[in-house]
C-alpha cells in the first residue's frame, strides 16, 4: 500500500493513530440523493447496476468528487453476493431485496451456493479500477453480516420484526448455524476478494443485529460473524456495525472490530465506555438531521465530534444511511464542518 | 373499586405490593391472533369496530375467557380518540393509520379538534359495561403518547425512520411542541373518560419512542408525555410502554410511570437497574418466541420470570404486541406456567 494512503486519515482514525482532522463518510454516499447517481443509473436494475464494472466505478467515485469525504465505499447491495452466486433473488424499488423461496429448513439452507471468485468479476475490476483511482483516498468494501442476510432469506424479504428468523433460531437452532455458517462463508469469500483486490477497509453490516438481546446475539451470531471478520487479514481495519444496537456495542467489538459502527440512539462517549479500550467508532449524526435548517445541524455535528474525542479514534459518519432526499449540499457542508472543527 | 377488584394480583404487582402470583397479559391481545375475534368481528372496518360497543366489549372478554389472563385491555386503537375528535384518518390493513392531510405547519396543528366526551360516548359505554362483566379482573385503558401519535399524523402513516418528525422537532421546535401539547391534551381526555368510567389501570403507548436518543426523548417528548401521565389520578397505575427503548427506560419511569413497559432487548434484571427504586415493571417475552417448539418456549418463560424477581413488582407481558400467526394455545399455556411458576 502507497505511504500516502496508509497513512489517510480514515486509516488512522481506524487504526486509533493521531489524524490531522476527524476523517468522515457517509453511509449510503454513493446513492439516489445524488442527482448525478440518478443520471448515471438511469433505469439499470440495482443487482445489474452493481455487476457493472464502469457503473460500480462512476457510483463509488461520485461523492468522493461531491463531498472530499475521506473514504469511498464500493457502490454494492449486501443480497450482492448470494444473488452473484446463482440464489434467485431480487432487489424490488420500494421494498428492498425479495428472495423467490425463503429458506426455512435444511434442505433449503443446502440449496445456497457457495461464492467463486469470477461470479463476482466484474466487482473486483471494479474495485481495482477504483483503488488505480481514488489514490490517497482509502476504499472501504463490505458485506451483509450472516444474521441480516439469514432475515431476508427466512423472511422472503425486509422484516420489521425478524418473527421467523427468531422462530427457526430458537426452534432449529441446528438449522440456524448451518444457515449462518453458510452465510458466514460467503461473506467471508466476498471480503477477501474485495481486499485482495485493494480495499484498505472494510464494513460489516449487520442491520438488524438491533432486533436481538445481547444473550441471543452472543449465543446465535457472534460467532459466525466473528468467522467472518476473523478471516480478513490483521493489518485491514474491520467496522462493524448495525442499527439499534445499544445492548450489543460490547458483543459487537469483541466480534473481531476494529470500529464499532453506532447509531444516533447512544452518544459517542457513551459508545466508548461500552465499548471498552482497544477499538474506535463509527457514527453518529441522526440522518434525519440533516433536514433541520443548518444552525442546528451544525451544532449537532459539533456535539458529535465533542463526544467522539472519549473515543481512541473516531470516524464521522450519519448513525445510518442517507435518506433519498437528504440534500447533497447540506453533507458537502457537514463534511466542511467536521474537517475545520477537528483539526488542531 | 370493589376490595376484590383492588385485591386483584394486577393492581398489587403494579403498586408494588406481594401478589399471590405473577399477573399476566398480553399486548394486542384482543386480536387477529383469535379465531372467535374474526368472527365477531367480520368485516367490519377498525376504527368503526372500536366505537361500537358491543363489538368492544366482545373483543375485549374475548381473550379474558380463552386465557384467564389477569387483566383485560380495552379493544381500541390508539389513533381511536382522534378520529372520533374528527380528524380525517383511516386504519387500513396491512399498513396501519393513515393520515389524509399530514401536518406540518403550525396551521395544521390548529386544525387538530379537541376532544369531548359524547365523541366517544361508545367507547366509555363500553367500558362501563366491561367493568361490569369483569367483576375482579381490571380494566386497562389505555392512549397514544404524544410522540407516537404525532409520528402517525407528520408522515401521514407508519414510518421506519420518523425522518419528518425528527425534522419537525429539530428543525421548528415550537410547532413540534404545540403539536405535541395538542396530542397530550387528547391522550389525556381520552385516558381520564376512561378512568372515569371505570378503567382501573392505564397504559400510555409511545410504541415508536425508541427512535429518540434519550437527550431528544426528555427535550421533545418527555414533558408531553409527562403531562399526560400526571393528569391521571395518583391512585390509578399508569403503564408506560415503547418499542427499543433500552436508553429511555429511566426517562420513561421519571415521566410519571407506576409501571414501565420493556420489550425483549434487555433483560428485566437490567431494566429493574435502569429504572431505579419506586416503580414495577411489564415485561419481556420476546413475541417470536412463541413460534419456538414448547419446551424453548416455558424455558423463557421462566427465564423472564427469574429476572423479573429483581423489580419491585413484575406484570407478565410479552415484549411487544402478538403477531397476528400466533397459536393461542401457546399464549394460553405461557398464562399456566406463569401462574404456576410465581405461586409460592
Amino acid at each position: 500500500m502507497p505511504a500516502a494512503l496508509s497513512d489517510a486519515a480514515f486509516l488512522r482514525a481506524c487504526r486509533r493513530e493521531r489524524a490531522a482532522y476527524t476523517p468522515v463518510w457517509f453511509m449510503r454516499q454513493a446513492g439516489r440523493s445524488l442527482p448525478e447517481y440518478l443520471t448515471a443509473r438511469g433505469d439499470t436494475a440495482m443487482l445489474q447496476a452493481c455487476l457493472r464494472t464502469d457503473l460500480v466505478v462512476e457510483l463509488t467515485m461520485q461523492p468522493v468528487r461531491r463531498y472530499g469525504v475521506d473514504a469511498a465505499i464500493l457502490f454494492s447491495d449486501i443480497v450482492l453476493p448470494l444473488h452473484a452466486a446463482g440464489l434467485e433473488l431480487d432487489i424490488v424499488s420500494g421494498v428492498g431485496p425479495v428472495v423467490a423461496s425463503p429458506v426455512r429448513t435444511s434442505a433449503d439452507v443446502d440449496r445456497i451456493p457457495s461464492l467463486s471468485p469470477e461470479q463476482v468479476a466484474p466487482v473486483t475490476d471494479a474495485v481495482r479500477a477504483l483503488v488505480a483511482e481514488l489514490g490517497a483516498t482509502p476504499l472501504i468494501g463490505f458485506a451483509g453480516a450472516p444474521f441480516t442476510l439469514a432475515s431476508y432469506l427466512i423472511e422472503g424479504g425486509p422484516s420489521r420484526d425478524h418473527a421467523r428468523t427468531k422462530a427457526l433460531m430458537y426452534g432449529d437452532e441446528a438449522t440456524w448455524h448451518a444457515l449462518a455458517g453458510r452465510l458466514a462463508e460467503v461473506a467471508s469469500t466476498y471480503l477477501r476478494l474485495q481486499v485482495e483486490a485493494g480495499a484498505s477497509a472494510v464494513q460489516l453490516f449487520d442491520s438488524w443485529a438491533g432486533a436481538l438481546s445481547a444473550e441471543d446475539y452472543a449465543r446465535y451470531v457472534l460467532p459466525h460473524s466473528a468467522r467472518v471478520l476473523g478471516s480478513v487479514p490483521a493489518d485491514v481495519p474491520k467496522i462493524h456495525f448495525g442499527v439499534g444496537t445499544g445492548e450489543l456495542l460490547e458483543l459487537m467489538g469483541e466480534a473481531g472490530a476494529d470500529v464499532v459502527g453506532v447509531d444516533w440512539r447512544v452518544p459517542l462517549d457513551e459508545a466508548a465506555r461500552r465499548v471498552g479500550p482497544g477499538r474506535a467508532l463509527q457514527g453518529n449524526l441522526d440522518p434525519a438531521v440533516v433536514f433541520a435548517p443548518w444552525p442546528v445541524v451544525a451544532e449537532r455535528v459539533r456535539d458529535v465530534l465533542r463526544r467522539g474525542k472519549a473515543a481512541e479514534g473516531h470516524v464521522f459518519n450519519l448513525g445510518h444511511g442517507v435518506f433519498p432526499d437528504t440534500d447533497p449540499d447540506v453533507l458537502a457542508r457537514v463534511v466542511d464542518v467536521v474537517h475545520e472543527e477537528s483539526r488542531g
